[in-house]
């Protein structure tokens, strides 16, 4: 047997480190930084983001119904770390982190975060309490991604990006591709085409 | 305005990549690849997992009632895209990748993958059919690691698991990490002490 057993906990890695960007009627734009975030359906393109009731972000999303999920590049690392630590509750966050808010086609507050590589704007289709946090089920209404991560087919190239991963508290970049989705039954002149480029 | 929008999708990222091993009484154990997958609770400790119906894997966790999701390291990666394009209508995954099911605490019929780093062992406690998807929310009760990846001070090191991330229809390895939660705040000496070992 290889394993030793631990208590159960959120193991799970690595995962995606986002900011999510919030704002109400009453509420000027704030910035949570989440990793308990995944996609969850592909038709319609949803994902799932759990917050704290305690964070001041939860009421925000409540209220409004919406949220943009802002992915994350190494360049926002620190950004990233501080908006995860620090309270909305004490200080305005973009100001701060010396981030910009930008209106986002299709929410009525929630803007998006201009140095992001990319957002994902949701609105709230289900809530769930699960305990120490609620779930939040968001549909991607509105996807925005800088023009400079299009290739010259049009195609979005996240390797430009520098993405940053959450791995059991910690951050880290990622390795250039070494595969691709069906690479282990592809025909060789499709994985020599598809490789190359590495 | 840096965007361009694109059409709404499943763009997160990056996101984890896992091998999901199921059973139950009338089905021998099965792998199904997953990327639609996320921490959703810190306690009790929770993940989703969101599944096509028309996929085999799926009436063997509704059945059952568990699941057990399996990290994935570098050395995995060939096996976990084949299990993520393969059905185990038509073979018997464990045999073709060459990987063992066994028994794991918690679990009447769900192994883990014995080759795998980490696994969460899960009781599906709701199930949401979001249209191409159902999202699985399960407990983890359960957690095990490789014994080669608790340091000296038994902390689990997920850097010596050589973890992949799946990033838009890619896998790819981990960098070193160069931060850790807490480190935009950290006072001097903790971030020396903390990042060091780098």
């Amino acid at each position: 047997m290889p394993f030793i057993e631990l208590k159960p906990g959120t193991l799970l890695s690595p995962t995606a480190v986002v900011m999510l960007s919030c704002a109400s009627f009453e509420d000027k734009p704030n910035i949570i930084t989440l990793a308990w975030v995944g996609t969850v359906n592909s038709d319609p393109p949803m994902v799932s983001v759990s917050i704290r009731p305690e964070r001041h972000s939860y009421r925000i999303v409540k209220e409004s119904g919406e949220f943009v999920v802002n992915l994350v590049s190494r360049e926002l690392m620190k950004a990233t770390d501080f908006c995860g630590v620090k309270s909305g509750k004490e200080m305005d966050k973009f100001e701060a982190c010396k981030l910009n808010a930008i209106a986002v086609p299709g929410m009525k507050y929630a803007p998006a975060i201009k140095q992001s590589p990319a957002y994902l704007a949701c609105v709230v289709r289900q809530e769930i309490d699960l305990g120490s946090h609620t779930m939040f089920l968001g549909e991607i209404v509105n996807v925005g991604v800088q023009k400079s991560l299009m290739d010259d087919k049009g195609k979005v190239d996240f390797e430009r990006a520098d993405l940053v991963a959450y791995c059991h508290g910690e951050y880290m970049g990622l390795k250039k591709p070494e595969g691709f989705f069906g690479f282990s039954v592809a025909r060789p002149e499709v994985l020599k085409r598809r490789l190359k480029k590495n």
